[in-house]
């Protein structure tokens, strides 16, 4: 155990400093490589801002691209594109939980973090064990999801053995990632009615959107909802009512649409629709036009995506807990509750707090930005915004904008995406910590993990 | 006092039944009045949903239109105009000003209210004087404002006399009750380029947007900076740098648009950036086209209405002081600390809660008038956006689509500027209200003004 504390807690090793270190060196040394000739197609180097753009949106698993992934880049650059999305998606996935296993240990808040995990079987569980764990999950769920895609190309699409495997590999690690990275240039528009595709790949993006300890818990529990943690029943309830109200409203908008939902049958409408739904977690994949969606649904995409999927997991977004806290906050305030009650545990005033400035700091940042593209960019509102909160959220859906935008916007989606993703776990973790010092007095010896 | 008292807190007059009941009952008068024969210049009995929409837009202040007001309507018609926004926002300052003294002696609320006004010169005034000083202060300002806009028609249009003063008193109600309702059929596009008219209904705007305890306390010290309240320094300050900050942004955007600002001298230019930075707060004038305005001018325009006007003033949005108290949560947050101070007053957590509630309700009511609208109206978002977040904060700039949008658009709209007018102001008296049987162990004595 000792040897996890220096690297997280130690002097000038703040986890902010460690998260934006790790991440930007694998932002680099997937730009480094995607820059070589070796990993184009054509074999002539691509621009360095498009190695840039590539590497960030694959480490951060965003999924948006400023070229067509198979066409551009060769088995060698798809390569890497899935070892930095691996690499991404389990970095989130370890240092996310990390952050929250040493803080419960820590700084005495475990009262909060029992409102969010499981006391007993996390804190007091060995760190290394949770690692091999989340690692252990992901590799389990992400294979179970490469054979069933492999079998699926290989019976339906007729693909030879090696590279039904290779696109079932590629489409799991991208799906359970939350990646959004096809190698087909209309991302998944061809499968839009197929649900073995559909269905699993949803499947992959809800299990690794979720969140470690979620998952982890339902997996323990799921035959007793009542038994649930806060944290789960929030993520489960809010998550299932989003995906049902995102279903209802894309029915509703596109059912007519010529340009998306118009020609297929009801059940290939209905699935369609679910599938849509399921995206803006921030899986980030579309069965459907994106380009095309009405304008209702687009701003319907533009809320669920901000909210994102879970926390701790491989999601984007502010995250449904943190929606979920505010719903919650006001829903107190407006009964005239003095303290804000989830189930029987009062939510502290400073996960409150933290709830808001996580919010209202994604809502300054998605404002600024828009307001920044509309500056450098021709295009419109609805579609600047959509791309906007996309990065941000790292999600990936687009309207088609992001290839079509000058460098200066390539830019600011780098960086939206960059922030987007480390952002809110850096400001998790620097917000508790700052609060450890006002703590000091604290005897050293309720550490438990040291 | 006694008289007072069951006005406001008696059985079953709860301040959310009568606000909703006046304000009720003044747009309904409005419509009876306006649906005459007697109001339109054609004579012809107006559509009652014209009626109703304008009454509403008057009575709230808002200032969208349906029909061209100087057009349609008759001097009768106008004079039932001015009325409804005298009403309205006369209406609106002193229910304010009521709820926040009788709340701050009846609640124990002085050390929420002492962060908002200066607990001795309000707390402890008499009440009916307190409501006198608020309708000195606005016929006064209306008249000094009539005044000079009169001498301008008068002297720099060739008005007749008679005529002038009309326009004068119409233009001064209109601008100190941020109502932005205009007798020109291009709002005062006309005179752009005149600092007269331009800067004096500015003035009137902001004097009637800053909300009456901040001005009343400005009168007494405006010398001595220092010693302003809390309220009065988060309101000056944040709304001189909203005021600034809009200024550049719409000299940046639209210094070379052809439709705007193109044409103009550099001191034109300059004139008319700061009168469309101040019209958001809620005046809702408007000396550019606001449908030329670029995308980006537009977006600034939706965040600074959003943002709206002072507490307890004509303006409408979810006022500066909430924004203000948002910003100061997450700096605390940011910083580490465990409480919000803001000078050295500590922020209850019951106000932190409010100003997340009021935002968050605002934000969720705008992006489903939104969504709402798009399903019904052909617009584009940039265009709806600007329109139901123009109704919500009662502002009354349009792009011009609210004339051209289905009846259920103009219901929509007006339902918005219903409930974005008497919103705020009821939820605030009935959270407070609510707290109240949380604390009714209070001595009685502690009430003051009863
Ligand atoms: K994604
Ligand atoms: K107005």
């Amino acid at each position: 155990m000792t040897r996890a504390r220096p690297a997280l807690s130690g002097r000038g090793r703040h986890p902010a400093v460690v998260i934006a270190t790790g991440f930007g060196a694998a932002v680099l040394i997937g730009t480094l490589l995607l820059g070589t000739p070796l990993a184009t197609t054509d074999g002539d180097a691509s621009h360095w801002l498009t190695a840039l753009f590539t590497a960030t949106s694959a480490v951060c698993v965003t999924g948006l691209v400023v070229v067509d992934t198979a066409a551009h880049w060769s088995v060698f650059g798809e390569v890497v594109i899935v070892a930095l999305m691996q690499v991404g998606g389990l970095g989130i996935m370890t240092l996310a939980t990390l952050i929250m296993v040493v803080l419960s240990g820590r700084l005495g808040l475990r009262a909060r973090l029992s409102a969010q995990m499981e006391t007993k079987s996390v804190v007091a569980a060995d760190l290394r064990q949770v690692l091999r764990k989340v690692v252990v999950f992901s590799l389990v769920c992400e294979a179970a999801v490469a054979v069933v895609l492999t079998v699926r190309f290989l019976t339906g699409y007729a693909e030879p053995l090696g590279r039904a495997a290779y696109l079932g590999v590629f489409h799991a690690v991208s799906a359970f990632n939350n990646a959004g990275f096809a190698l087909w240039p209309d991302n998944l528009m061809r499968f839009v009615t197929d649900p073995w595709i559909c269905l699993t790949i949803a499947l992959a993006v809800i299990a690794g959107g979720l969140g470690f300890p979620v998952v982890f818990e339902l997996l323990r529990t799921w035959r007793r909802p009542r038994r649930w943690t806060l944290l789960t029943r929030i993520t489960v309830g809010l998550s299932t009512l989003l995906l049902g109200a995102g279903t209802l409203a894309f029915l509703l908008a596109e059912w007519r649409n010529p340009a998306t939902m118009g020609p297929l049958s009801d059940s290939g409408k209905l699935l369609s629709a679910f599938f849509t739904a399921v995206m803006p977690r921030s899986g980030g994949f579309n069965s459907l036009d994106i380009g095309q969606l009405t304008s209702p649904s687009l701003l319907v995409t533009d809320v669920l995506m901000f909210i994102g999927g879970g926390s701790a997991g491989t999601a984007g977004g502010i995250k449904v807990t943190t929606f979920g806290f505010l719903l919650f906050i006001v829903w107190s305030e407006l009964r005239g509750e003095n303290q804000v009650n989830i189930g029987h545990r009062r939510l502290p005033a400073a996960t409150q707090r933290q709830a808001l400035s996580i919010s209202l700091l994604g809502l300054l940042l998605v404002t600024f930005a828009t307001w920044l593209m509309l500056v450098i960019t021709p295009h419109s509102l609805d579609r600047v915004l959509f791309e906007v909160i996309s990065a941000f959220a790292t999600n990936g859906l687009s309207t088609g904008i992001t290839a079509d935008t000058p460098l200066a916007g390539h830019v600011v989606l780098s960086l939206l995406m960059f922030i987007g993703r480390i952002g809110p776990l850096t400001l998790g973790s620097a917000l508790a910590l700052k609060q450890r010092t006002r703590r000091y007095e604290l005897p050293e010896e309720r550490v438990i993990l040291g």
